[in-house]
């Protein structure tokens, strides 16, 4: 039996969105999915016990981030990141390719790898598709990915057509330096911009090779919504129905629920985490900054949520934390954007068992203050 | 009845250190006790559930960043401190003096009370003891402070003494105006610094007055542990004998352990909090630098200790914590750091009941690796 493995249980009859299982060796879960990103081995200010509260028991590691610190050797001796951060349920690692294009001021990519600087101390590093394999294979995760490169959603063709063949060799590269075949599946990643033909292509060429599920990179990188909306709904048709979907990097409640529309069932952001720090969060009726002066006297919750936060604490205690830059206000907050989008994760599964997507998105929609856009 | 008194039960026949119960409105606590610090109405990093398991249930609160922001009146909406910030325990506010000295670069001292900056804005401010009373009625706590100057230890006899009889008259005051008499007990606060003289006087001219208890002020602020342990040890037989002592702003290992000596029955310090954040851990066997490069591969607790993140995280994990700035690194540290004090004062109490605190503090000098000093 492979490691992870997609199970399909039902379509939205009007929408098309997926409902299913993704069976993993640390759980099975049900889909679409958010994940949680824990950088460097934590989700910033949570212990695992509160992870467990706030996801769905899978959560994302960066592999550029501990590859560099502690080093993946060092986190392969305490039992990979689960061991390591004491996180006893599933994990997925990204393959480092958009740190190294993202966070290196300068970058040589050659057909072997990329050569690139550290992104605190400048330090030459080289990471090639085999490296972030084994670094990978170290650090343990269920889900693994592929190493690629994520060019500009609106590079020219030239280059596109170049990144994109290259990514496909690394892929092949990845999928023969894999060692743990039984206990981590590796994804395929699809890239090629705002290029359909590209996407296409580069589907045609790992869609037969032996990936556990393909990602969707390039994606919510600078383009337009609409830009990223139109590519998602090319995509619906010609992803493999047959393996798990995951759009990378996405993570705004409109964009979970056009992803959902689009088929896709797995998604990740820093975005619950990264907002919750600068004090933004995430409501029923849209995201508020918590540190504005009307919630001075609140004694409302943040927002109707059964989550711990909601239940304990005023919007006028959470707005003196962050105006007094109290670590407990980003922790408190973090926890409760990241209950949000679990619970939007559930009904929009819900939606979905009912052939109710469309109008779930209708509700949510009104609640939250977006326009409605594209198809409704 | 009173809101606040002591109950002494047991004095350790050789040292003299006082065993007993400190009774509040919101609960009985074993002394000596140590109260961790919650500045901001947060004891920075944890939520209260966190706080009952790393303390007795007595914390403190400041009342000069709580007046500042939000307010005290704004606080006292939310049924003050406690209402305001969850906590259903005990609470103890200082009173505002000791930031106002030491806060702002420069202030007023008048009989009326001392004008001064804010430490942030620069804005001009100003506070007399009975505005700090009325305060502190609003912020509630269990436990409140008069209004002092807390003079450098090393003043000049002239000043000295002039401040003393200005903090004198501050604290008759405060009696005055404190509203909340059978809900809130006011501690009287003994200054002087190193004029044993100075400090005799105060007592006598408080000892009478209705004060639930006593502190005391201007210890460790910059003198040596030799001439606070000769203070200390002055005060112990001329303090009121059936209130409660109060040695503010103390609270390293050593120093609680010959407070206690000494018949102090609370203490309270940022250091455990504060060390925590910059990464600094307390363990049976002296303080640690958790980010020292030594700790890195190591398997082990944090320390030879049973609370929560001794018993589910390695030195290794907490070292990449602490190196990567990770908040759960401040927030685990803060954990253990408070726990750890929680400890070492119960086997304080302990060893007193057991007539013992003497060979207690060989012990655990030896263990800590401090230098034994002073009587043994």
């Amino acid at each position: 039996m492979k490691p992870v493995y997609y199970e399909h249980i039902h379509t939205d009859k009007y929408s098309g969105a997926r409902y299913g299982i993704l069976h993993t060796p640390h759980g099975d879960f049900e889909t679409p999915i958010f994940m949680p990103v824990g950088t460097q081995a934590t989700v910033k200010t949570l212990i695992p016990e509160e992870i467990e509260k706030v996801s769905d028991g899978l959560i994302l590691g960066n592999t550029y981030h501990l590859w560099l610190q502690p080093g993946d050797e060092v986190v392969k001796e305490f039992g990979g990141i689960r061991g390591f951060m004491n996180w006893n349920h599933a994990l997925l690692t990204d393959s480092g390719g958009f740190q190294v294009f993202s966070l290196s001021k300068t970058r040589k990519i050659t057909e072997e790898g990329v050569y690139f600087n550290h992104y605190k101390s400048g330090e030459k590093l080289f990471l090639s598709p085999e490296d972030s394999i084994r670094i990978q294979n170290n650090l343990g995760a269920d889900i693994i990915m592929s190493f690629d490169e994520c060019p500009p959603f609106h590079s020219d063709i030239k280059y596109m057509t170049e990144s994109v063949e290259r990514t496909i060799r690394w892929a092949k590269r990845g999928l023969l330096a894999h060692e743990n075949k039984n206990t981590q599946g590796l994804f395929g990643i699809i890239q090629g911009g705002g290029n359909k033909e590209l996407r296409l292509h580069m589907i045609n060429e790992l869609k037969d090779l032996d990936f556990a599920g393909f990602s969707i990179g390039g994606l919510s990188v600078g383009e337009s919504k609409e830009e990223m909306y139109e590519m998602l709904e090319y995509l619906k048709d010609v992803m493999p129905f047959d393996k798990p979907r995951y759009l990378m990097g996405v993570g705004s409640p409109d964009d979970l629920i056009e992803g959902a529309l689009d088929g896709i069932d797995m998604f990740d952001c820093v975005l619950p985490t990264r907002n919750a720090r600068h004090g933004s969060a995430f409501t029923k009726y849209g995201q508020i900054q918590v540190k504005n002066q009307s919630l001075k006297l609140s004694k409302d919750p943040l927002d109707e949520c059964d989550c711990y936060v909601c239940k304990n604490y005023t919007r006028g205690y959470l707005n003196h934390l962050v105006k007094s830059d109290e670590i407990l206000g980003q922790r408190l907050i973090t926890y409760h954007n990241l209950y949000f989008l679990k619970n939007l994760m559930r009904n929009i599964r819900e939606a979905i068992k009912n052939d109710r997507l469309f109008e779930f998105k209708k509700e949510f929609y009104n609640d939250y203050g977006y326009k409605m856009k594209g198809r409704i």
